[in-house]
């Protein structure tokens, strides 16, 4: 159900949407690549508050391709109340719990075990403060250092081209973040993690909303390139194995520890979309 | 590591650990009669409280056959101090963090879609309090009326023959407990689920602990005639497709919602013990 937009949030939703249609047409390319005609299922979700007003919605992408197994990219832009538990955690949101979100969200089941896994998401969030947050990951069942190198090296210039700081700090969130405390291990090889990149001023938008679209534009650039890498390489029996038993690893991170399935989960979003994140077939031993 | 217990809780221990050995030699049996000489492989571990003091441990026992695709079968005996956030959320300690508890945990998920996966947990908790808790569910992925009727019964005429008010109640609670807010589904067909039957004299054990010890022994003697019953039966491969699909949500309810699963992974159980829960193979679409 709509909801009013000001002129930021409309800004930022028609990016993500942006964003979300040149991923997708990259996506469907490479699946075209490879021999097959996969193409993206687009699902409309409507959002509506328990006090019956708009609450907005979503858009669920998904493609289950010969490359890309299963591949979620949703795009939602969602308004309403807290709980008044919920209000609390969140920045801005303790004595007035209105809040507007919009964001795009990705992650990507490779088919084949050479080839990383990947998470994507960014948004543009408002109480009584507004902020984008974001950040993208790798995560392959079979580490590359290569690969990881270079992911890594696209966002650290994406990030530098913004603020020095940005990268280390932001590289270090994402390592404290996307980890898995009861198997002390990390779920990937990291990425960056932002969030709380604060509009202290009206005037702030427009460079923060820039940081937010390069991020989205460094993912576009380097993931296509590191999959049509690994995606004709051979696997074996062992190595698809191995991966079903670390998407089973990826599962728990986000069904126990992963906030924005918690944010989803708690603000009434749609199910299928948050959890379109989970593996299409895990295994554990 | 050894921890010192007094009568009560070595007779408590006593039980679970006979009770485990009853229950592993009854499905290794319907393993031998499938033709399979699949046997349970036991996995001790230890446990160290954080001051370096005994913790106590358990004994992981997994068995991977033909008609138990995965079985777990894990009792432990666990005692320290709980974490100040974790104390104030159970009976009893929010003055006096130390707890000991030892249980008999039980997850089967089967290989035949037709026959019920079953989770069973009995346990004796003391904290400034003393109780007993458990319970048992039934988890079919083709739910089947019959199988359903004749588990409840059984676990009806236990309750019966302790306190006509307990089976009503824990059949609720059960409902109550086993349900997964944001699917609005039940992760099965129910069963019953009790917890603080508590010790308000000495003299209340041996009459707690009876009941206790009548809720393992229906277990012991409804589950293999269900398994019996169906384990002959053929399936289809959509049938296994929506048993895959169905263990995804078992994942989902067990990582998200349960207590057990949180009070492990709190307080520094067995990561492996703690997580047999999870199905050997999940599909999420």
């Amino acid at each position: 159900m709509t909801i009013i937009l000001d002129d930021q949030q409309q800004v930022a939703q028609t990016w993500f949407a942006e964003l979300r249609d040149q991923i997708c047409a990259e996506f469907e390319k490479i699946e075209a690549e490879a021999g097959s005609d996969a193409a993206f299922e687009y699902i409309p979700w409507d959002r509506e508050n328990p006090d019956g007003s708009p609450g907005g919605g979503g858009i669920q992408g998904l493609m289950k391709g010969k490359i890309f197994e299963k591949v979620g990219v949703n795009i939602s832009t969602v308004g309403g109340m807290f709980s008044d538990e919920f209000a609390g955690q969140i920045n801005g949101a303790k004595d007035d719990p209105r809040f507007f979100a919009t964001g795009i969200s990705l992650v990507a089941h490779m088919a084949n075990p050479h080839v990383p896994n990947v998470h994507m998401n960014t948004r543009f969030l408002c109480t009584t403060k507004r902020w984008f947050g974001g950040g993208a990951d790798l995560n392959p069942a079979i580490p590359n250092e290569e690969d990881t190198e270079e992911f890594h090296a696209r966002l650290r210039s994406a990030c530098a081209a913004h603020n020095p700081e940005y990268y280390p700090r932001f590289k270090k969130w994402a390592d404290d973040y996307f980890y898995i405390p009861h198997r002390q291990v990390h779920r990937g090889v990291g990425g960056i993690f932002y969030d709380h990149i604060e509009l202290d001023h009206e005037s702030d938008f427009d460079r923060h909303f820039a940081f937010t679209q390069d991020v989205g534009r460094a993912f576009l650039d380097i993931f296509p390139k590191l999959v049509r890498k690994r995606m004709n390489m051979e696997w074996t029996d062992e190595e698809k194995e191995q991966q079903l038993i670390w998407r089973g690893r990826y599962a728990e991170f986000n069904l126990v520890y992963d906030r924005g399935t918690a944010f989803g989960l708690k603000t009434g979003g749609n199910v299928d979309a948050i959890l379109m994140s989970l593996p299409p077939e895990a295994k554990w031993k």
